[in-house]
């Protein structure tokens, strides 16, 4: 049988890069990514450069040609301005390049490749996590859950996710979405706590820093692996309904301090902590557990420990420099 | 007491001409309505016209610059590019331009006057009314229905809404918001089916027009007169909890048919009806209902008989060339 060709964007990122690296583990051989970034990465070392498309989604002209060039059997639709912190100094930003390429790509699969199976990762951070409705609770997140997001980037993560659903409503497109909880893992950038812990671990270890410094460690996060995550993501790809929406997270929750001192219990030396009032949100929701049963009855299950995760985010950040 | 100063951005389209009458006809002096249109109309012969300020939205500079000088202690927030069935042609224009007029409102009153009461309007449209949902259906939809919208314009009221609520939660401003149910009555555009029955209606009976032509009729939709829906929005203002979510419709449903049928009643003529495929839209949903159980603990309650309604836009129309 023919390999399907895929499209993952936003491929050279954290998610993507696990994603690429599992999807060539298993054999795929017609793995195309896009990147914002013409910096080489981790994924140039997994795939040949003609399969790395440099280019900005908000650019239609470009986004039009290579979807019309390339004509995806699989899209995984990873691309997105991230980081909920920034997006506070950065509203319209946010806001204008995660619709503008949202758009671009919804169109480009319709008018290019019209039988692409499109997923669409939102986000977790969409739903209201401040309140209890029906009976639900922010301890246990299921898709019906209101949305109601806090911040401008899951704003605009709630809009690529209704608009990609309006396209399935309008067009019967196969999109499926999906709406990830926490999730953490090598190559994850500093501006979110984990990785920002492990980063400053390892420089505290080296010398290179005094004092770790950490924003609110109150609030309560499922966290998944991003190995997991991404077999989440193939199997949506695999067995997901077309015009659903599938919660992904383990239906627990971790402190960000249990998190912070697990951490700090497989640092090399001993470290200490200072809250940085700058690493603080205008507005930050206490807890945000998913309800997974959706995905669970598709037959995926979280795997890995995140006491093994944690590890391995530290031997990362003590690999680098 | 003094009055309060009460700026209604759209005031001159559909909805804001009646609101501007209405509080006009309770003595309401400082009533300060933004035009994206320069065209006179009826608003003009109910205000002076340095109360009228003939903006776009889309302009941060110009809308900064109203909402420093006039420091509103309320704003109804109207304006938006409306009509479902032309937002498929338009899907860019339409979410970039709601986009940035949601912002640029949200970000003067942040700025400039932080203490405004803000109500604003969203649509019943971005509820997902394709499907039932935890024992809900599309006969009655409340505040915690999932959102589903079908048509980029719905998405683009969806993504105002939720815009509005991260401002909310992020700022602690004092944002209500309201989603209508289809509201009806002079001066809407014929862009919206039972306006364009009437005016049809009239240019047959005056043998400018043969036949009347008409998209989907099966579909079913919650009619509030606007003069009904005004009064609503007055009522947030004064009582509505900020933070919170207000369903505006009747409960009850009234097929497109069937208020055709009514209309066809009311005509001088007889008429001959035609289905017209460029009026069906590439999705439409069957049934919207409200529940505004909500909306009614506050002491609301439509009090205009939809014959009634139905009988003044057709006298409207026929006022009207």
């Amino acid at each position: 049988m023919d390999q399907p060709t895929i499209l993952i964007t936003g491929g050279t990122g954290f998610v993507g890069s696990h994603l690429v690296e599992k999807l060539a583990e298993l054999g795929q051989k017609n793995i195309h990514v896009t990147s914002y970034s013409d910096k080489p990465g981790f994924v140039h070392q997994l795939l040949p450069s003609s399969q790395i498309h440099q280019l900005d989604l908000t650019d239609q002209e470009k986004t039009f040609a290579l979807i019309e060039k390339i004509k995806p059997n699989q899209i995984y639709h990873l691309a997105s301005l991230a980081a909920v912190g920034k997006s506070f100094n950065n509203t319209k930003k946010v806001l204008d390049n995660n619709t503008q390429l949202q758009l671009n790509i919804l169109e480009a699969v319709k008018k290019f490749s019209p039988d692409s199976r499109l997923l669409v990762i939102g986000s977790a951070m969409s739903y209201d996590l401040t309140k209890s409705y029906d009976g639900h609770s922010p301890q246990s997140i299921t898709e019906t859950y209101p949305l109601g997001p806090a911040s401008p980037y899951a704003v605009s993560k709630a809009m690529q996710d209704l608009l990609a659903y309006s396209y399935y409503q309008s067009f019967g497109m196969d999109i499926i979405r999906a709406r990830p909880f926490n999730h953490i893992g090598e190559r994850q950038t500093p501006d979110f706590a984990v990785a920002a812990f492990a980063q400053q671990i390892s420089a505290i270890e080296k010398n290179q820093q005094q004092i770790l410094q950490v924003g609110n460690l109150t609030a309560s996060r499922d966290f998944t692996d991003v190995k997991d995550m991404v077999k989440a993501y193939m199997l949506l790809m695999e067995k997901g309904i077309a015009g659903q929406v599938y919660n992904i997270g383990t239906g627990h929750g971790h402190q960000i301090q249990e998190v912070l001192n697990l951490m700090l219990g497989f640092a090399e030396v001993k470290i200490e902590v200072e809250i940085d009032q700058a690493r603080m949100r205008p507005s930050d929701v206490p807890t945000a557990i998913a309800n997974p049963a959706k995905i669970k009855d598709l037959g995926w299950q979280p795997e890995i420990k995140i006491e093994e995760t944690l590890k391995r985010i530290l031997l990362y950040w003590r690999s680098q420099s």
